[in-house]
């Protein structure tokens, strides 16, 4: 992308040009605290803040990076809430993906205010908070697109926007300080297949009465062009329906992709085939979509997976989660052989509607590898259009940048590079370099309508859990997890008599994760020579001084093990005394 | 891709449509064994064997898959090869990349044999087999394209390829059995920066007069088209450094992709700029293909790194290592501010050169967020061309399938996926389905001219080295390593009264990467009540049967904490006698 490739022309209304002639006042300062657990800029959680009063949009949570060890879920810190949980006045919920709404269930363990979302977000958000046994404490609110709700001095009025989950919304946050817009993730989406296309009108009304500032979503920020109508994959999966005559189809998506679900669904009706669910989340998300109304599927469409074997491959289609490649899936299971119901052979067409989320494609290509080893037929994206992005590439983002024409710019959700690139698009477009501002998480941004700066910075960061615990994975806990992984573990176990100060059972030398021990016996007996002259060579009160001598221990084996193996595993003396 | 895409026009010379009208003979069979360490197919080695001969092509490693925790490298099992020595009688290398040369060094520690390879290759060999301190054993043979080596009954004719390292070649092997074609890697590239277009004519010479089967890189299978030239990064790298003017000029890439780096030399001549290299493997490189005159660059130009603060920035370029984000590299060690030499700021422009290779996309995004967060311009692939792949796409494909008209066709240098789409091509072009094998690693791959098929299987895997260490980690080690990593570790210490049955010490409670120790105190005080009591109700007889009794302690306390924590830490109890 050249920087050369917009030709600036300034928004009159709104930015610095036009300020400079007209007189304008400081207003009572609204601010922006962008939060989130991991390395997308304000993904997660995102505070408003005016005069006393405070609310949040969105609480979700992260997927562990590869070197958070054994972590299963990363959370905003929720440290600034608590402190300020007398000033907040609501939380709203832009729409039912993992990353908006995961984190809901801990915050409510610790504060507690309305929720407002759309009626499916809710209901999403309602089984997580079963599961966490905390459904009855959330005060629940749906709320509709065009509609209003008061978070103290401040208005928020939600707008419809297309996603890859439906209900999702935007806002418009009229503050003191003026009208903040927030996309929430989005995309432009003529023809949806649920839902009514994003309300760009009222964007654009807005733009025209002045928008303060716009926050909008830098996902796609490095993809040129548009992102393809969701449509697009229903004509796919008719062709592939034709292509896999004869044959069972298995299609694996995102549960929350209820639009791709309907689209599969016509598809199934249209060639005579009854669908049957895969996964968990798939059967729980499917269920609640055609209870509510979102997902339109005759009655007797849908069978128990348990009914599948009464019907010939010909007449079904899989539904099921695992186009991750996660390696307890539905479909990871299938490849491995390892399910006790499904069968993987050549009578299978198996279609993959996703991509694979960074860090996953060695997953992914896994499983594909196994599923054509049974004979399978594989289609996946890149080889046919199966998938399509549920946010706004580059033409979309100017689009919305042109309809609200705000004064300040605000990129979020993405990693640095896309809010970089976000704001070259932005710069391109005529927005002045100092009226735009890359936060990062904590940062406290604010604006009186005139100017807008970072003021200051409060608690944020990440939150690791693991199992039932919050918080308590700390970085010497992930170092740990991190060592034992690398090169194992060496135990030196020592029984010490505590009058006479000599050794009375031991050493033992015991290993785990180091090296095979059929492999390394002759060097564990080396090992276990090289302690016992070490204590041979302990004065009495070196013996006596147990850190000490745990020290010489551990330095004395490390050189040893590491001279030998080029290994540097951990090494824990474990001295005992009688 | 559908499979009507291809008009399949059967190939009358060699396939089996003529044979049918022909009389032919068997004749002595040729064995084709794909070895290899990892996912992809016959890429790290394969055997041709005939007769009492065998020759072995190429002698790799592959870099271990994310589960495979603290292993370094990957290497094929040289079982095979160890019991058949008597029978080898040469080892050729196709060119001097990691993955083809980098297993060498330890093959002949286990047998010998002469090794064959063009100019650079052999270099890069050789400067590995130092490392390994068995450069002199080593009985090292210069080739060229169009020359031949005996092999016994065999003789191989080694044939110009285009790739991303110069000097890489292809191969006909003349057998008893008929002409075997193997493609090594390659693309077509018709302005090569050096070394002369792929011998097209040749592989098409073959073809006429018969060849009975191919073996060709399948790496980009999946890819349509044709791989873009080389010479179009030059291009792009002109434009670049015209864009990058007063700043300094940072580029990453591949030590190995000589090509590129001449093209870098090109370009800074141009802009009169020096160069300066960064990373060990740079630097060798670098100045190994100077040496032997792969590369052309003026006397002065390439400064030592300690010279470049002598210079302003828009007076340097630096190559450098790391473009894969590797965590040790180069490039990350600018990024994270942990390099004392280079410091980088907002007079930097970045070129990062190359694509990711799955499973580094998180790491190189990582360094780019930061690289940017330092203020430094930063390109990559996707948003420039800065990189082109030197592997075949499908139409280069398929013009070496109409070249070779090969009788047997065995897809090789991919994971199955590629393999099958590779088969897929040929069915397309009118190879008989039946005519081509996917093979697997360890596979005999017989044919006698008539027929070809899999007709037994070898020794053949991964051997993990780690360290100094050469297979002797296993799966129990590596299931111990996961273990460790996901939840750490707990230690019971006890010591028993031999005569009494009874505690004399303990029990104490060690944990290691399962919490951290504030936050676990009380538990960890409860787990070791529970042990106590557990050896409370233990019978003296029980006492006595310490396995009975480490695996009651495991049990119990496993139960305890799963329950508490939802974790599943390794638990170790350690039982001292006295």
């Amino acid at each position: 992308m050249s920087k050369n490739e917009y030709k600036p022309v300034p928004f009159k209304e709104n930015n610095k040009t036009s300020r400079q002639t007209k007189k304008e006042q400081r207003r009572t300062p609204v601010r922006i605290i962008p939060l989130g657990g991991l390395n997308e800029i304000g993904k997660n959680m995102t505070i408003i803040e005016c005069c006393n009063d405070m609310f949040i949009i969105d609480c979700g949570l992260a997927f562990p990076d590869t070197e958070m060890l054994g972590v299963d879920i990363v959370l905003p810190d929720f440290t600034y809430v608590e402190q300020n949980k007398s000033k907040l006045r609501a939380i709203i919920l832009t729409h039912g993906h993992e990353d908006h709404i995961g984190g809901l269930a801990y915050l409510l363990k610790k504060v507690n205010a309305p929720i407002y979302g759309t009626k499916l977000t809710l209901a999403l958000v309602d089984s997580k908070l079963k599961e966490h046994g905390i459904s009855e404490k959330a005060n629940l609110n749906i709320i509709e697109p065009k509609k209003n709700v008061k978070a103290g001095c401040m208005t928020i009025e939600f707008i419809n926007v297309n996603h890859s989950i439906p209900d999702s919304i935007g806002m418009a946050i009229h503050t003191p300080a003026g009208v903040l817009v927030h996309t929430g993730d989005f995309k432009v989406d003529y023809t949806p297949i649920n839902g009514g296309i994003i309300d760009l009108a009222r964007f654009g009304e807005l733009g025209s009465k002045g928008v303060l500032a716009l926050m909008s979503d830098s996902t796609n920020a490095e993809r040129p062009g548009f992102t393809a109508t969701e449509r697009k994959i229903g004509d796919s999966f008719d062709k592939l329906f034709n292509q896999a005559e004869g044959k069972r189809i298995i299609i694996a998506t995102f549960s929350s992709n209820i639009h791709r679900i309907q689209q599969i669904i016509n598809s199934a009706i249209k060639h005579n085939r009854k669908i049957a669910l895969f996964g968990r989340s798939m059967v729980n998300v499917v269920m609640t979509a055609v209870e509510l109304g979102y997902l339109k599927a005759p009655e007797d469409l849908i069978i128990d997976i348990e009914l599948m074997n009464e019907y010939l491959p010909e007449q079904i289609v899989l539904i099921t989660t695992g186009s991750q490649g996660e390696p307890m899936s539905a479909l990871t299971r299938m490849a491995m052989n390892d399910h006790n119901k499904i069968n993987i052979s050549t009578q299978d067409f198996i279609i993959i509607s996703a991509t694979p989320i960074p860090g996953n494609e060695k997953y992914i290509t896994k499983v594909i590898n196994e599923l054509m080893k049974s004979g399978a037929e594989v289609i996946s994206a890149g080889m046919y259009e199966v998938h399509v992005s549920g946010h706004a590439c580059q033409e979309e983002l100017k689009l919305m940048l042109a309809l609200t024409k705000p004064k300040f710019f605000i990129p979020v959700h993405g990693e640095y590079k896309h809010l970089k690139c976000h704001k070259q698009l932005a710069i391109g477009m005529g927005i002045p370099e100092e009226n735009i501002i890359l936060g990062e998480i904590g940062n406290v941004i604010e604006t009186d309508g005139i100017e807008m700066k970072v003021v200051s910075q409060v608690t944020a960061g990440r939150v690791l859990v693991d199992g039932l615990g919050v918080g308590d994975i700390g970085s010497i806990v992930l170092r740990d997890r991190k060592h034992l992984s690398q090169d194992g573990l060496i135990i030196i176990s020592i029984v010490m008599d505590r009058v006479n100060k000599r050794v009375v059972s031991g050493p033992d030398i015991i290993s785990r994760g180091f090296v095979y021990v059929r492999e390394s016996g002759a060097l564990i007996d080396d090992a276990r020579h090289v302690v016992i002259n070490t204590l041979k060579h302990c004065t009495p009160q070196e013996l006596n001084e147990w850190n000490y001598l745990k020290t010489k221990l551990r330095d004395v084996l490390s050189d040893y093990i590491y001279t030998k193996t080029k290994r540097n595993p951990m090494i824990l003396p474990i001295l005992n005394e009688i």
